[in-house]
C-alpha cells in the first residue's frame, strides 16, 4: 500500500504527447498463454490463413501474435483517438466523503464520447485495418448497442460501411441506439433475424428467444461471408481487442504515475472482457513480473456468471458453431441469459487471455445481483454526477463494497475501478428500478448443468 | 487576425489550478448598462426586497448588481465545477479539413456532464444560495429538460427538495428526461398543468397547447410561492446566469491565451441567452474597451427569432405575467412558437444583457431554419464524433457557413463556437429528420404582430 500524493486533482488528464503511442500485449508477459483458437471443423489451431477468412489479415495476426509487446499504433488511429481521448481519470473525493472510508477510490471514466463507452478504442483500429486491406464494409454484433455504435462512428470516419446485427433485447429496450447508428450511416437489423440461415434455424426453434451475443456473433459472421468486400469484426473477447484496449490500462498507469499512486485493488466489469483485460494490462505486467501484489477483480452479473459459475474449456464462441473455438470459462454456448439490462455482460464465455489469468489465480472475479448494481448505480449518479452504464455499474457496486471493507480494516487502501460507460440509453431500465419491477434473474445449477453439458467433445 | 501556434492539441484542458476563481460581471464594463427589471404591478424597477421574494437573498443582489468586476466562486461551488469542469476547448481539426477552409475552427464542449449542457453551472451556483438561505427546496420550468436536469443533480448534491415544469412538447418527445430526473430525486410536472391557477387557466383557454417556456416559468413561481421554504430559480436569461456562465469564457480565454490564440469571431446559439452570453463575457470586455475587434454572433430558431425579428422593449417574462418585465428583444410574452426541436431555444424573449448590446451594435444575430441545423449537426457527428443537442447546432450550421465564407476569401480566421451540449436525448427528433418528416416552422409576419400587440403600455 502506497501512499497518495495529496495533491491528486479530482481529474487527471493526461496531455496529448503524454498519451500512448504503442499498444501493450500483455500475452507478451504471460508465462502460460491463453490456449489457441481451434477450428470448429478440424479442431486445429486455427492458423493466421484461417483467420483471415474471418478478420482482416493485419488483425489475424495481431490474434494470433503471443509474442510481441509493443505494438505501435498507427497515426491515422493515434488522431483519431484525439479526438476523445486521454480519458480522464477521476479521484472519486465525493464518494469517498460519502462512505467515510479511508480508501482512495479512482475510476478511469470512458464515457466522454458519443458511443458512450470504451468500445471506440477498438472499433477504430479495428475499421482502419479493414479500411487498409481496400475492403468495402464490415459485419458486427451489438448487445447493448455500445459496440455498434462505437463501429458506426469508425466506420464513418473511414467511409466504410457497417452492418450491426443488434441482440433483440437491446433493439426493443433502446430504440434509440438505432437512431444515433443511423445518424453515423449504419444498417441496424435485431437479432436473429430472417436475412441469415443462423438466424432462421434459431427462431425456428425458439420464436419468443430475446436473443443473444452469441447468437447476433453467427449472423454476422454468416452476413460477412455472404458478401466480397466484407469482414467481420468483434467488439469484445478475442485477444486482439484488448490488445487496442491496453490504451486504457496505459493511461490509467501514466496518470496514477505521475502522482506516485500504485494502485492495490483494481476493479472492472467483465463481459467479453474487454475493458478489464484493457484496464489491468500494465499492472498485471507487473504483478507477473513479481513487481507488485497489486489484486485484480472481475465483476459479472449473477444472471450471467462466466468465471464464477462456468467450467475451464473449448467452448463454441457463438450460438451458430461456426466461429472458431475457443478455451475459455464458459457456460456453455447455447446458454441464454435472462433478460437483465446490462446488455453488455451477456455473453457466454469470457476472453480465453482473462480466463487463463483467472485459472492461474492472477485474478478474482464475484458475481452481482442486477438490483443492488442499480442501488450502486443511482448512488454514485446523485455523489459523483455521472449517470452510469449498467455494466459499468457492476464495477461501481463491487468498488464500493471493497471501500466499506476499508471503512472496517481501517485500510487507505488505493482502488482504482473502471467507468466504462454512460446509462443514456438505459434509462428504461433505470425507471424499472424506480418502478420497483426490476428483478434479478440467476439461473439455477440445472440450468447451467443443461447448457454445459453442450460442450465440444475434443 | 493573429496567427494560430502550430502545435495547439486537438482538445486544450486547463489544469484544475488553473480554472476560474471569481465569475465574471460583463456588465460593470457595459457604458449603457441594460434596463432595470420593472415590478408588473407598479411599473417600477424591483428592489433587493422585491426580488428577495422570487429569488434568494443572494442571487437578488447578484440580479441588481452592475458594479462588481468579479464574483469570487464560493468554495462548495468551486468543488463542484471540479467534478465536470475545465470542460474542454476543443480544436475542429477534422472539420477544417472536410470543409477545406483556412479558417481555425474551435468549439468549447459543454456537453461532458451528465446534465449534457451547460446549464449545470449556474444550476449549482443557484442551488448552492438556496441552500445557505436555508431554504427547503427550489421550483424551476424545463424546455430541453437540460436546465431541469442540471437543477436535479445540483439538488440531489446539496440535499435540496427540487420541482421541475417541463414543457409539454419536451415532456412528451423526451420521457427518458424525466427518468434522469428522477434518477436525481426531482419532481417533474407537465406544463402547463392543473396544479397551478396560471396552468388550469392556459389550459382552460387552450387544452391542446404544448406548452412554452413563458408558462412553465409561470407555474414555476407559482408553485414556489404556495409552500414556505421555497424559491424560485431560473436556468436563462437572468443577469444572475449570465455571470454563473461567464464561467465558459473565462476558461475559454484562458485556453486561448495559452496558445497566443485571439478569436475574430464568437458563435453561439441563443435561447434566453445564457450560454451566448457566458462564453463572450471576458471577450465582449475587450471590445468594450477598445482592445479587441472580435465579433460576436448569436445564432436564433428562424421559429422563434426574437433578435432578428423582435422588438427592443419591456415585456412580460412569463405567460401569466405575474414575474418581474424586462426590457428586451421579444415576441412578445403570448409568442408560442411552433412545435421545433430545440426545445431550449423556444423562448420569446432573450437576456437584458445581450439586448443590449445587441441593440448598442456589439453584437449580430442570424435565425436560421431547423432542418438546415440537423443537416449540420449529423456531418458534425459524423466528422467530429459528438452527436450535437439541436439547439448546440445552431452554432454549428453557423461556424460552418463561415468557415466556407473563409475558403472563398482565403481568410484565416479563428472561428470560436459554443458547442453548448450533446443530443442523447434528441434522436426523436433525429429520427424524424431521418425520416423526412421535419419541418421548418417559420412565423408570418402576421403572427408576430399580432403577439407583439399585447406588450404592455408603460
Amino acid at each position: 500500500m502506497s501512499n497518495a500524493a495529496t495533491q491528486v486533482p479530482y481529474k487527471i488528464y493526461l496531455r496529448e504527447d503524454q498519451m500512448p503511442k504503442a499498444w501493450y500485449n500483455l500475452r507478451a508477459d504471460m508465462k502460460t498463454k491463453p490456449a489457441p483458437l481451434l477450428n470448429p471443423g478440424t479442431g486445429k489451431p486455427m492458423t493466421e490463413q484461417e483467420l483471415s477468412a474471418v478478420f482482416c489479415q493485419k488483425l489475424a495476426r495481431q490474434e494470433l501474435d503471443n509474442d510481441t509487446t509493443y505494438v505501435p499504433i498507427p497515426e491515422k488511429i493515434l488522431n483519431f483517438y484525439k479526438m476523445y481521448r486521454p480519458s480522464p481519470l477521476v479521484r472519486a473525493y465525493c464518494l469517498e466523503k460519502k462512505l467515510n472510508t479511508p480508501a482512495r477510490i479512482f475510476y478511469k471514466f470512458e464515457g466522454n464520447n458519443t458511443s458512450g463507452s470504451h468500445k471506440l478504442n477498438s472499433a477504430i483500429a479495428q475499421a482502419y485495418y479493414a479500411k487498409q486491406q481496400g475492403l468495402k464494409g464490415v459485419t458486427t454484433e451489438t448487445g447493448a448497442g455500445q459496440w455498434g455504435t462505437a463501429l458506426s462512428m469508425a466506420c464513418a470516419y473511414l467511409g466504410l460501411d457497417c452492418r450491426v446485427y443488434m441482440v433483440k433485447v437491446s433493439y426493443a429496450q433502446k430504440p434509440y441506439r438505432r437512431e444515433v447508428m443511423r445518424t453515423y450511416g449504419a444498417q441496424v437489423i435485431p437479432s436473429p433475424s430472417d436475412t441469415t440461415a443462423v438466424g432462421r434455424e434459431i427462431l425456428s426453434r425458439n420464436p419468443d428467444t430475446s436473443g443473444s451475443l452469441g447468437c447476433a456473433i453467427s449472423e454476422a459472421v454468416e452476413a460477412s461471408r455472404a458478401e466480397t468486400g466484407y469482414r467481420y469484426v468483434l467488439g469484445s473477447v478475442l485477444n486482439q481487442v484488448l490488445l487496442h484496449q491496453s490504451v486504457i490500462g496505459l493511461e490509467t498507469k501514466a496518470a496514477l504515475d505521475e502522482y506516485g499512486i500504485r494502485p492495490d485493488l483494481i476493479i472492472g466489469c467483465a463481459g467479453g472482457g474487454s475493458n478489464l483485460g484493457g484496464l489491468i494490462a500494465p499492472f498485471m505486467a507487473e504483478r507477473l513480473r513479481g513487481e507488485s501484489d497489486c489484486r485484480f477483480l472481475a465483476v459479472e452479473p449473477a444472471s450471467c456468471p462466466s468465471l464464477t459459475r462456468g467450467v475451464f474449456a473449448y467452448d463454441f464462441t457463438d450460438t451458430g458453431r461456426i466461429c472458431p473455438m475457443a478455451k475459455m470459462y464458459t457456460l456453455g454456448s447455447d446458454f441464454i441469459p435472462a433478460p437483465n439490462h446490462a446488455g453488455g455482460l451477456r455473453y457466454h464465455g469470457m476472453s480465453p487471455i482473462l480466463s487463463q489469468l483467472y485459472h492461474d489465480e492472477y485474478l478474482e472475479a464475484v458475481a452481482v445481483p442486477q438490483r443492488e448494481v442499480f442501488q450502486a448505480a443511482e448512488a454514485f449518479a446523485r455523489t459523483e454526477g455521472i449517470l452510469p452504464a449498467p455494466e459499468s455499474s457492476h464495477a461501481i457496486k463491487t468498488a464500493i463494497d471493497e471501500a466499506l471493507r476499508c471503512r472496517e480494516t481501517g485500510e487507505a487502501k488505493n482502488i482504482v475501478f473502471g467507468l466504462t460507460g454512460t446509462g443514456y440509453f438505459d434509462l428504461a431500465a433505470y425507471q424499472r428500478f424506480h418502478d420497483g419491477t426490476l428483478t434479478d434473474s440467476i439461473p439455477s445449477d440445472e440450468d447451467l448443468a443443461r447448457s454445459l453439458e453442450k460442450l465440444p467433445k475434443l
